[in-house]
């Protein structure tokens, strides 16, 4: 365990790892909004690409649309423990608590973003055309997770 | 393109990618962060169940150390854009200059984190013993890069 302990960023990445109920919740909060976050920049290329604000790449485009697959693709338990909605958390997250009381109808919608993100991937590199053509199918994808269980804005 | 346009999320998404340089640089470290995130919030799990605050579970140490691979593999190249040090964008980011006048040093250090979470990775789910093996190397690539390219806290 000595070097394990060795390090300072090590050390740091221990102590973040422990765990009160309400410490464990507010952590798992963090990295499921840091995996927004990173949905959010890799689609925010893609979307700038397909909107012509930003010079289509095709190197840039695919990365793009590799990292989306792989964030998508990780495995969530961890982020979600139950007590983290928007009651019990309120304040920190803006996550529904019909996410848990129908679970595991949430997955639908996570597995229509992998399904999308994979068809991106499969077709962001070749050109704008085809990149364009699979926005719509991530557009909707997240809206489905959006409308049913993130709280609003308004 | 009205498909694309047509959910309040989509829109959000396109919305965030465009283009400023300052405003480019704030997204960029912004993903980064939330990167590291990622690495904190998997690495968290695994070295408390190394230390044992948190009890060994097979599934959720596989998880995490996928998890910690899928991030560390990903393409960075988009969130490190030059002008995004800790000179240019004082107080919204620690990452020192060097990284971009050494590039591509920096890579070494993620190349060693990729590597680490490989030697995690195909360990993990073995047993606690295997965990605890791997995480000296995963520690020391956290220093190698926290230590030589970023501003340190004191």
């Amino acid at each position: 365990m000595k070097t394990i302990l060795a390090t300072t960023a090590t050390a740091l990445v221990l102590s973040a790892g422990v765990f009160s109920p309400a410490v464990a919740n507010e952590a798992a909060i963090k990295a499921r909004q840091s995996l927004m976050q990173l949905y959010a920049f890799n689609l925010g290329q893609l979307g700038a690409m397909a909107k012509g604000t930003m010079e289509y790449d095709s190197g840039a485009a695919q990365a793009a649309a590799d990292n989306l697959l792989a964030a998508a693709s990780m495995n969530q338990m961890a982020m979600w423990p139950e007590g983290s909605d928007n009651v019990a958390m309120a304040g920190k997250t803006a996550a529904l608590p019909e996410i848990w009381t129908t679970f595991p109808k949430i997955t639908e919608s996570s597995q229509a973003l992998v399904a999308a993100a994979e068809s991106m991937a499969s077709v962001a590199g070749n050109d704008l055309d085809s990149l364009r053509g699979a926005m719509g199918e991530i557009g909707k994808s997240c809206g489905g997770c959006h409308k049913s269980f993130r709280a609003s804005n308004d």
